[in-house]
């Protein structure tokens, strides 16, 4: 039986997603817990991320044993809850077709960056996930920043490097918010993205937003076919990952798998 | 010069506000980083939380020398953020007449409690100020239940001892929200509050909310004139002291103080 697991994780004390021998991990806990209730193969996951980057709608497949899902389905959110840790959670845990696939079958991921330019830094409970940033940020700087990398684009410059896949990404949704607390947030959306990317995006909107770079900076950054060694990349604590689309109908969760597989390796 | 303090921290790290030989405190650690710039003398709070409680509208005030504040003042606050631990931030800081009193001058005092009843409990993120609750909370009894504890009361059976003063407390706001989230916040707002007042009226009303009281018990608790062994104190890390009211005419505060002080000696 394939399990779709939704999780959500502060990752300030994770090496990240992907299990590391010697290291705290998300999935290494998880599987830890999963483990204790059933015998879970083949976690996969829609978004392997980074250390220090959090998740609150992170997406996860599973496959465990019919007996043990019939016996545990109805249960297994809160037996998973008083085995994990407090930084780790999942929110549902549901049965799914086989041609369910976290990773290949998702359509879209969706971050957040939180940042803030009070002068007085972040809000203390909200410090592990916000970035505290030093100098006053002007919207419309950010705004036209956002709005010269969304669409299809080689964004090269903006990945750790060029591995055997292409660097072209769909950017579906790029923009910037400011919360009733006056935390500055950006939303980045694509169908997949590769490593580094969202914070090297952010980073290099901060610097049109402060006032460092001008706005079309970025946008300009685009005609590199390499990772550009001016965009600094943006500290990982500020970004979640929030949401994974998949195809409404599961009819299509097989067909869409296909696509992103001859596509590139999305992560 | 008196100076007005806005400060907002994370408690979870501090041994509750007030200075303590050998404990790492709130107004312990502000005073090491106003002494690092100037001679602080006085520090004054208005809500003296206990361990584990956190803020983001707490207020307190300090006397400065007046040369000190000339040299600091526009720049006190990016100074603070500098030499404060992440844990704690000065909001702002304004001159403020000498008859301004954090403590005395204070009209109301407005604190928040989140819970959540998910089953797979608190967002990681948010778990340090979220209380996880193991059992549904019904919200039409959690309604009913503070219905019957808000106006003016001998609160006796919350407070934690009858202390010299009297253990009556106008109680001008008490009601639930569910945020977009999910979690439940009660936002508790009085004149005044008598030592872990506000987490024993939330005990109280998670037991009614999750069916184990009905609905009219905490209100019943009412006519007792002494702490009632059968209210639970909820735990600290749900608790946060949201905002502190003062007169909108500072010609007030003098005269403000001058009725609290006389009435009881507010928390």
């Amino acid at each position: 039986m394939r399990v779709r697991l939704d999780v959500a994780y502060d990752g300030t004390d994770f090496s990240g997603w992907a299990a590391q021998p010697g290291r705290r991990t998300v999935a290494g806990v998880l599987l830890d817990a999963l483990t204790t209730v059933t015998e879970p193969t083949g976690l996969t996951v829609a978004g392997r991320t980074d250390a220090g980057v959090h998740a609150a709608g992170q997406v996860a497949h599973v496959d465990v044993p019919d007996a043990a899902w019939a016996a545990l389905g109805p249960t297994l959110v809160r037996r998973l809850a008083g085995l994990l840790p407090g930084d780790v959670r999942v929110r549902a845990a549901t049965a799914v077709p086989d041609t369910f696939d976290a990773r290949f079958s998702a359509t879209f991921r969706r971050y957040e960056y939180r940042v803030t330019d009070a002068p007085y830094g972040a809000d203390p409970v909200r410090r592990r996930d916000t970035l505290a940033w030093p100098r006053p940020l002007d919207r419309a700087a950010l705004d036209a920043a956002a709005a010269g990398l969304v669409g299809e684009h080689d964004y090269a410059a903006y990945c750790r490097r060029k591995e055997n896949g292409t660097t072209v990404r769909e950017v579906t949704r790029l923009d910037w918010r400011r919360d009733l607390d006056g935390v500055l947030v950006a939303t980045v959306q694509a169908d997949a993205f590769c490593q580094q990317m969202v914070r090297s995006l952010v980073g290099a909107m901060l610097a049109a937003g402060d006032g460092r770079r001008p706005p079309d900076w970025p946008a300009r950054q685009l005609t590199l076919r390499e990772r550009s060694s001016e965009v600094t990349v943006a500290p990982a604590h500020g970004l979640s990952l929030v949401a994974v689309g998949y195809p409404a109908d599961p009819a299509a969760y097989a067909a869409r798998a296909e696509v992103t597989r001859n596509l590139r390796a999305p992560r």
